[in-house]
C-alpha cells in the first residue's frame, strides 16, 4: 500500500485533478492525502479548501501561503513560506509519492522538497510550452527536479524527452481533467440560474469570459481586462464571466471588472462551481479570454474559443481555437463569427482534441501504483 | 551603470566567484553588491561572512537560513527561510543582474527570484554532469529558470544548448575559480605552518583531504569518511583535511573526523584560508577525496588527485584523476601511486585543463556590462 | 546622532505616528528610518507605502507579511513572516532604537526582535485596556519586552506602573496622533467631495461609520456590520464609511459592506484619505462604529460618538461618548440624539481631552535623542 | 476528552516537564500530543527527539526552527521560523490547551498562537524573576498572553499576581521537575561510568560544572567559561561537565571547553542522559556554573551549589546556593567550602525546598481536565 501525497493550492489545477485524486483513492493499492495551500485557503478565492473536504479527501495539512499583495515579490515570497510548511508536512507523512500538476508555486516546491527529501515526484502537465510566463520557465525546472511525468499531449512528451529525461519516466497520459469534464452531470438551465442566482438567457448566444493575468504584462493586466470587457459590452450579447487567478496582476483585473459588471448582460462571479461551469460550457457559444480551459477542454465540448493575447499562443490546439490581439475589433468579429458563422462552427464541431479522450486518471494511478521505488528512480540521469 | 547582485552561500563557493566579483567592481559600467546567506553566517562554518568584508566588497544583507539539523528536511527549509530574506533585499536593491554560482539552495533560490521579479539571473557553472546528487537535479533546473549561462567548459556549454536553452544566453567562460589561483602568492613553509598553527612536513609527500556528502548516500556518511581515514592512517603519510561542508551529513562526517584528528600525523581543520589552502596545494603530493577542487583547480597546478565515491564521478576531467570506491586498498593503492610512482607523476605533470586559462572573470563581468537587457532577454524562448 | 528605526504596518497606525516620524525626522539630533509591512504593502488595502514615501520618509525595507486569509491562523503566521523579515532589517541597520506603536503584530514582532538582539525598544500607547480582543493581551507583553513607553494618558501610565515597569521607562505624553489632527488643512465642501468622488451632503447630519472586527468574536462580524447598517439605511441620513482593517474577520465585514453600498446615502470607501477624513470628521454629526478615532480624537473635534459593541469598552474617554450594544434600535436612538438632540451637543462640546494636547511627537524625539543607552535602559528589572 | 498539545524545544526543559506529559497522557479525560522544535532537532544537540520517541509519546510534529548562527539574529528569526510551523500544527490537531514551560522562543511562540487563535494557553513556571537575560523579558510577556499560569513557588505566584493577572488563573503547584528527580532509580557507580565512557572517581569530592550563556553578556561567553574551567583546573578535582544550551553565544563557550576538555580531571560531555545526570548530583560534592538544576532540583538532593555570575541572580532559593563573581579565586574558595567544610555541608543538609514536593505533575493535569474551557478564560482581563 503506498502512500500518495498529492499538493493542491488553487482551484483551476484542482478541477483538472480531482479525478485524479478520485482514482488514487480509489485505488486498491495507493492511498491518498492531500496537502492544501495557496489560493485554495483564502476567502478572497472562495475558500475552495471547504469543496475539497466536501469531496470527501483526507487533508493532511493546511499550509497558508498567499501574500496579499499584488506584486511579484509577494508570489516568490508566498513560494518560501509554502517551502516551509510543506517540508514540515513531508517530514510527519513521509509519503511513498509527492504528486503536483502544472506550473505554479506549490509545483515548484513540491519539486524541491521531494528532491531534496529524495522522495519521488510525479509531475502531471510538464513539458507544455507557453511562452510569455514565469510559469513556463517554473514548469521546465519542475520537469528537471521530478522523477515521473505525465504529460497531456504527445509534444509535452517530446519536449521532455529532448529536455534529456529518461524515456523511462515519461507517460502520455492525456490531461485529466478531460476525465471529469464527460462525467459532469447534465443541469437544466433553470437550475444553473437558480443556483448561480441569474436566470441563464436562452433566447442569444452566451458569450463566456476567463482571461487571467501573464506575468511579463502585469503593468498591462487593467488595459488587457478592458479592452475584452468592452468588446463584449458593445457586442451586447449575454456574458458569464469568471474572476481570474490569484496571481500579480489580478487585483487590477478585478479592478476592471468593477467597473463593467454593473451591466445587465455582464455577469461576473467571483468563482463559478464546477458543476456549473461546465453545464454554462456545454451551453455556450463560445469561450473567449486566455484560459487554458479553452485549449484543453473546449475541443471536447466542440465549443468554439476565442484566444486573446498572448498567453496559450503557440501551443497545440484543436480547431476551435481563433487566436487575437488585445484590440476590441478583432475580437468583436471572433466572437461574431464563433456565434453566428454556421459553416465555422460545424467545423469546430468536427475538431478531435490532442489533449486525450477521458482516461488519464486511471493511467496515472496505475503507474504510481506499480513504477517501482528504487534507486533508478531517484537517482535522475540525463541522456546525454 | 548596471547594478549586480551576487548572492553567496559558502566558502567553496565564494573561493570560486570572488575573482569574478572582484572584476565586476573594478568594471567601470557595473557595481556590485552582495546578498550573504547560509553557511557563510554560521560560526559552526567559520563564519567566513567576515572575509567577504575583509574582501572590501559592500554586504547589502545578511540572510541568515542555515538550520542547524543533519537532515535533508533542514536543508529545503533553509531554501524556503532564504526565499523569503532574498526577496525581500532584491525588492529593495532592484539589481539589474541576479548573479549565482552552481547547485546549491543559494542558487536556486536566486534563479526563482530573479524569474518571478522579472530581474535577468546570470549563472555561473551550469551544465555540468555529476550524477547521485540533488544538486544535479538543482542545476538543471536553475539552468531552467536563469536567462544568462556562464559555463566552465566545453562539454557544459553543449548540455546546456540541449537542454533547450537558446544560442545566445550560453557561454564558455572557463572556471573564474581557477582566475585567482594563479595569482594566489607563494607562501613559504615555514609561514603556511605558522599561520595554521602547526609544522608543514618537508621529507615526505603529503596528502590533503577534502571530502563531502552525497545527499542520496547520507546514511553512509560516517562510513564513507572512516573508510579514507583508516587508509590514510594506515599510510601513515602527513595529511591534512578541511571539514566537510554543512550539507546534511556533514555533522556525521565530522563525528569520524574526531575519532581520528589526535592522530600525530593527522591535521584537521574547520577552514583552511584560501591563501595558506592554495598554498598547501602546491606543496602536497595528491589531493584526496571528492572535492570539485581536484577535477577543477588541480590540473592547473599539475596535482594528482584521488577520487573516492561516486560525487565527481563521470565529470569531464584532465588525466591528473583517479577514481577508486570507497574501499581502504584500493584508495592506498591510489595514494601511493600518486605519491611515489615518478611515471604517473610524470604524466600529470603534462595534462591540460578543460576548464579554462584563468580569465574567465572579465569575460562573465564584460557579458554583464553589454548584454542588453530586454524582452528578448527576459523572455524564455526555448528552441524547440 | 541616534539612528530610529520606525516600524509601520497599517493605515489607522501610521496616521497617529506619522507626526512622530515627522519630529524625529527633523530632530538635529535622530535620523528615521522606516520598515513598512504588513497592510500596507497590500492592495487590497489601498497599498498605502505609497503614501508613506510621498510623505518624504526613508524607507529601508518593505517586509510583505499580510497573508491572504480570514482566519486566525493567517494573522499569526504573519507574525512569523514579518519577525524574519524584521531580523533581516535590524541586523543591517543597526538602529539605535526601535520604534513602534500599539498592540498589532509588528509591534510585538518589534518589541521581539528589540529584546532578543539587545537594542532598545521604545513603544507607543502601551498600557491601555481595552477588553475583549487578543490586542490587549499582545499590548501588555509588548510592554514587558519594551524598554520606554510613551503613553497617551494617565490611566495607562499608571497601568503600566502596576504591571511592574520601573518608573524611568515611563512617559506620558498624551496621543501624537492628536498633534497631525490639529495640524491638518481645512478643505472646503466641495474640495473633499471632488477628490472623493460624490457630493457631500450640506443640508442633513452626515453620520460616519467606522467599525472594525473583535478577534474573540470573529464568527459575529458579518452580523455585527448588518445591524449598524440596517441602523443606518433606516435612519436615512447621509453616511460616510471606511472600510475595515485587515484583521481576521475583516472580509466578512467587507460583504456585509456590499450588500448596502448600492444605497443612495450610503458612500463606501475602502481608504479615505487623512486631510479627506479629518475634514469629513469636522464636518459630521457623529462618528458611529467601535473606531479608537472615537475615543482618542473626536473629542478634539467636540465630536459625539457612538461606540458599539465591546471594542473599546471600559477604555478612558471623554464625554463625547456613547455606548451601545450591537442592537438596531439602541443604535438608532444614540444617532438620534447625537445628531439632533442639541442640550447634548452642547455638552459634548465642553468636554476634554484626556489623551493630550497636541504636542506628543516633540516630547516622544526630545525622550529618544536624550534617553542614556546603557545597562540599566537595556536590563529590565521589575519592581517587586 | 481534551486534547492538549504540548510544545517542547530543548532537553533541559524537556527534563522538567516529562513528568507533566506522563501525567497528562495517563490522565483519564486528557490525551497527550507533543510538537516538538528546536535544539530536539538538532545533531549538534544530541537529535532529543529520538529521546521524546522512546518515553512513548506521541509527536504530531517536528517542526525545524534552529538557526546555526551564534548571534542574537539566529534566535529571533528561529522563533519567527518555529510560529510558522506551529501555526500549522494547532490549525490541524485544534487542541484544546496548549501547554509549554518557561521563557525560551518555544514558550512566547506557542501563547502567541494560542492568543491569535483563542486556544487557551497553559503555561508553566512563569512568574519567575531572574535579572540579567532576555528570557526574563520574554518570560513576562507569555504570562501576559497565557490563560492559566503554573508557577513553580509562592513569590512566582505573587509576582503573576501583581502583574495583573486575575487570580482564578493562578496556581502554585511547585516544580515539576522535582517530581521525576525524586523517581529516578539509582545505579551504582560502575554502571555510570560504563555508560559515559569512563570511570567516576569515588575517592574525591565531583564537582559538576553546567555553565549557560547570559544573552545580556554573549560577548564575554567565552571568557566566563574560561574563568570557571581555569578554577577547576587549578583545584585539580575530578570535574564533570556538560555543555551549554544552543543560546547565541553558546558555541564560543563550546571553544573554551574544547582548550580544556584534555587535562585528565575534565569529563565533558555534549549531553548527558537524565538518569545519569541525576545519579552523578547525587554523587557529586558540589554544582558549580549557572544552571537552575542548582535553585530548583539541588535542594532536594541536599547539594551544594556554587552559582556564578547574574544569571540566577536574586531568586528565590534554599539554604544551598554560594553566589560569586566570574573569580577565580571566589570560584575556588566556595568550591572548597562546599567540598570540604562540613559545618557548611551539614547546614545544607537541612535546608528545605522552596519549589514544591514532587507532585506538581498530577496537580497540572487535573486542572487541564477541570477547568472550564469558556470566555471567562479566553477573555483576560486585568485586575486594575
Amino acid at each position: 500500500m503506498r502512500t500518495v501525497l498529492g499538493v493542491t493550492g488553487i482551484r483551476s489545477e484542482y478541477d483538472i485533478m480531482s479525478s485524479v485524486f478520485h482514482a488514487i483513492k480509489e485505488h486498491p493499492e495507493l492511498s491518498l492525502q492531500l496537502a492544501v495551500t495557496g489560493a485554495h485557503l483564502s476567502d478572497a478565492y472562495g475558500r475552495t479548501v471547504d469543496d475539497i473536504r466536501n469531496d470527501g479527501f483526507e487533508i493532511v495539512d493546511e499550509i497558508e501561503s498567499l501574500i496579499n499583495g499584488d506584486q511579484a515579490a509577494a508570489r516568490v515570497k508566498g513560494l518560501g513560506i509554502q517551502l516551509q510548511g510543506l517540508v514540515q508536512t513531508v517530514s510527519r507523512v513521509r509519503p511513498d509519492w509527492l504528486l503536483v500538476l502544472g506550473d505554479r508555486e506549490e509545483s515548484i516546491a513540491t519539486a524541491l522538497v521531494g528532491a531534496y527529501m529524495n522522495i519521488p515526484v510525479a509531475h502531471v502537465a510538464g513539458g507544455d510550452r507557453v511562452v510569455g510566463n514565469v510559469d513556463d520557465q517554473v514548469r521546465h525546472a519542475v520537469t528537471k527536479l521530478a522523477h515521473l511525468h505525465f504529460t497531456t499531449n504527445r509534444e509535452s512528451s517530446e519536449r521532455i524527452l529532448r529536455l534529456g529525461e529518461q524515456e523511462f519516466r515519461v507517460f502520455n497520459v492525456g490531461n485529466p481533467g478531460l476525465d471529469r469534464l464527460l462525467q459532469v452531470p447534465d443541469l437544466d438551465i433553470g437550475t444553473i440560474g437558480d443556483r448561480l442566482g441569474f436566470s441563464v438567457p436562452v433566447d442569444k448566444p452566451i458569450v463566456m469570459v476567463i482571461q487571467h493575468v501573464i506575468s511579463t504584462e502585469i503593468d498591462d493586466a487593467y488595459r488587457q481586462m478592458r479592452v475584452t470587457l468592452e468588446a463584449v459590452a458593445e457586442l451586447g450579447l449575454p456574458t458569464i464571466l469568471s474572476y481570474p487567478n490569484s496571481d500579480a496582476g489580478g487585483q487590477q483585473m478585478i479592478r476592471a471588472i468593477r467597473e463593467f459588471e454593473h451591466l445587465p448582460e455582464i455577469h461576473a462571479f467571483k468563482n463559478i462551481p464546477r458543476l456549473e461551469f461546465v453545464n454554462l460550457m456545454r451551453r455556450s457559444s463560445c469561450l473567449l479570454g486566455n484560459s487554458s480551459a479553452g485549449i484543453l477542454e473546449a475541443p471536447l465540448l466542440k465549443l468554439p474559443v476565442i484566444n486573446v493575447g498572448n498567453r496559450q499562443k503557440g501551443r497545440l490546439h484543436a480547431e476551435n481555437v481563433q487566436f487575437v490581439s488585445h484590440d476590441k475589433s478583432q475580437i468583436k468579429r471572433a466572437v461574431t463569427k464563433a456565434c453566428f458563422d454556421l459553416d465555422y462552427r460545424a467545423y469546430v464541431g468536427n475538431c478531435a482534441n490532442p489533449y486525450g479522450n477521458g482516461r488519464s486518471s486511471s493511467l496515472i494511478a496505475d503507474t504510481l501504483a506499480h513504477t517501482p521505488i528504487d534507486e533508478k528512480l531517484l537517482i535522475k540521469d540525463i541522456t546525454y
